[in-house]
């Protein structure tokens, strides 16, 4: 009967200390998207298949974890599909509902499904675990937490100079400064692909582009030769792999390169407007830059594209990132409605603050102290006042049995206790408490308001 | 291509006022549970499928949501096996994984997996989402929250106080009064069972016993006479059906039935131990009840059975629920650990505190202000006002166009946002904000502190 207990790969248990790290971001995430003026949705972990399915590519279908029907669901697969044996056609007859895969696409079906209850335009957050079944490493889980903010009902960049500051918001209460947030525009993407004659392999464009960081310009143009785009085309891109500069000077030889492009030079003031305001307003602890070769693989974005990169003293990806779709409900029925979002990338984001020693001492605090047991008598005199300690928010409890002290006291050190309360026979005539401080092994006796006084 | 969208049924949407609502009621439980010591973890939302599966009874694996292999998944059914075409048979060929049943076994593998880096006595709590295939029903649904309280590797009857306690301090900071703690205790009824002649038919003793409430005593008789307990038997618990009174008078009475039982007589002295020390700590505003007829249909509970009814003017089932089980962590290899654990049913405590008015006014707040935008000049002058508030906690935005002016009141309008700000020329000359109270519809012109002070 006995089983050697696992999890699934991919899958985690979180200890007290990981809940309570993970549960300080949350916090910090949470409490900026609200004053931002964000609200708080919550969608099923599952939806209808048809609700995921075919809105991630063939591979985003394939990761997506499907649920089997209930009952005997053979009974109503087709005899001839059935004997076809065939995995990917049987699927749909065995499954009509999936784990949600990401935030975007069930907020996108809430917002049609509930379009007659929102008042746009709707600023929402959502922070839930989403599931892939993706090939678990280092770093990727098949369950995940995304905590994304979404504005849709509203074209005004406006909504694109707050969500650059409450990026920086978010990382200066983290205590994680000097963050990097890239930002680029679709429309000064489609402008170069323009101007290059390769208007028409935008997709390979953008995405060769994207690699620059990781395999430098010259397989960049290796792929993009390979994808068929012309040699002169690419030798006009030799501008952009060399672009440096303020934020500014780069708009500037931009505006040079897309000069014919009336698309490019949309976005070129699209950033323009940006970048003046956030100037303006100036940042906290971050930095923003533009990136033009920021694309995000992602083809759904049509106006600004972001990204966050981690400080540069610390080897990580992305912590964030996000941008403009000017049609994300068009796929549900809903069209017109322009959207614009950010999300952050909690697993990473606890990698960068264990590794940077950022997360505050006390926010995996054990309870504050322990009463020592020496009995029913001296237990009840005791939870007396821990009833009390409670009530001032004081995190206590008594030890439960009556075992050895040293055994008592082990428990108090094995868990970072810091304080325990000694009460026999003496205490409980004078009505006070032996508060012992675990560290320097001091003791003293208060009576009860002394002992809530210093406690809290 | 478009889809008329809308969830599985049993799940639910949760839109920003109910997120609100519901957090409202995480938070109180989750800030009690910290004061009494337990400590949060969390766990996978889908299990290997031998971790779940046979923990239920034969009902709970129908009800338990499969995972889709994934990939080729078919071509590991065997084909002699695949040619049954048998649902039931075939499910552990097409699934490894299964979604989360309850909170309780995957705490049972979890302790058992971490047996060496857990400290016991092992206070933990766990609010997660919970799946099951149920038909949904009014207030049944597939995906709902379970918030559980459990400590393992303790046997003192100090827990069942604490729990009792726990229960009281969280209902009373809902200010849901009058609830009624019903305990009972495992042991009364194997002694019961033992001295009418039925200790080999416990289960269908205390199954039917469960049932007194609903369908009443002849029927409860019905019951157990169709079970082959005898009618001797059955007259011996007669006392049973007319116990009231105290819960000081009733275990007298118990006494006198049990005085044959040393299973029985174990449990009164449990039972009055229990009550002692409630009667001498007291209890805010819960009632603590004895109920012989509790017996929680679940048949692993050895000792203290705990439900907590609403109080009497609604009507609604059990809001919460619990007791001791002496060995959980058995089926996963390591014996002898006791532990005992209370649950609350968040979605039954909402319905409750809804149909009693009992949400605060200010749970589900909107924004504090809004900024009307009356053009570039003024929002960027607007949006450096809202950064101060913003760091003073003030929840804060812009309204994104220089829309007419009556359609921006009127979103505000709309969203129940209390306060607007105006700033326009004269404004921005004197430095001050004209702020309106969007109920009174009295105006003032402040400057920023006054305007932070206000809005605080």
């Amino acid at each position: 009967m006995a089983q050697k207990p696992s999890i699934p790969k991919g899958t985690r248990d979180f200890n007290p200390e990981q809940v309570a790290k993970r549960n300080y971001i949350f916090q910090k995430i949470r409490y900026v998207f609200e004053t931002f003026g964000f609200q708080p949705i919550e969608t099923p972990s599952f939806e209808n298949s048809e609700t995921l399915m075919g809105k991630y590519g063939e591979e985003g279908d394939r990761l997506i974890f499907k649920i089997l029907n209930s009952g005997d669901f053979l009974s109503k697969v087709d005899d001839v599909l059935y004997a076809s044996k065939d995995s990917t056609k049987i699927t749909s007859s065995l499954s009509e509902k999936a784990l949600r895969y990401d935030l975007t696409v069930p907020f996108a079906r809430y917002v049609v499904q509930h379009q007659n209850e929102i008042e746009f335009p709707f600023k929402r957050y959502q922070m839930q675990p989403v599931w892939r079944a993706d090939r678990p490493q280092k770093g990727r889980f098949r369950e995940f937490y995304q905590c994304d903010a979404d504005v849709v009902g509203s074209k005004s960049l406006w909504q694109e100079v707050a969500f650059i500051q409450l990026y920086d918001t978010v990382f200066s209460a983290l205590k994680l400064e000097d963050v990097t947030i890239k930002i680029n525009n679709r429309k000064i993407l489609s402008g170069i692909a323009e101007v290059i004659g390769a208007s028409d392999k935008l997709i390979d464009f953008t995405v060769a582009l994207d690699k620059l960081d990781k395999i430098g310009e010259v397989k960049v143009k290796e792929e993009m030769l390979s994808k068929g785009i012309s040699e002169a085309g690419i030798s006009k891109l030799q501008p952009l792999f060399t672009l440096t500069g303020s934020f500014e000077s780069q708009l500037e030889s931009l505006k040079s390169i897309l000069s014919t492009s009336k698309e490019g030079l949309k976005g070129i003031k699209e950033l323009e407007f940006i970048n003046t305001a956030i100037k303006e307003l100036s940042l906290q602890t971050a930095t923003l830059q533009l990136d033009v070769t920021l694309a995000r693989g992602l083809n759904y974005y049509t106006g600004a594209i972001f990204e966050v990169s981690a400080p540069k003293n610390v080897q990580m990806g992305s912590i964030g990132g996000g941008g403009r779709y000017d049609d994300l409900t068009g796929i549900f029925g809903l069209n017109d409605v322009s959207g614009v979002g950010i999300s952050f990338g909690l697993d990473r984001i606890y990698l960068v603050l264990e590794e940077l020693g950022l997360f505050p001492e006390t926010v995996n605090k054990s309870i504050d102290v322990l009463f020592i047991n020496f009995g029913i008598k001296e237990a009840l005199f005791s939870l007396k006042a821990i009833k009390q300690l409670r009530i001032h928010g004081i995190n206590s409890e008594l030890y439960p049995d009556d075992d050895k002290m040293k055994k008592q006291m082990n428990h108090a050190n094995k868990r970072g206790i810091p304080f325990v309360v000694l009460v026999g026979e003496q205490e409980m005539n004078s009505n006070t408490y032996t508060l012992k401080n675990m560290i320097s092994g001091t003791q003293e006796k208060l009576n009860l308001d002394a002992l809530i006084y210093h406690l809290k």
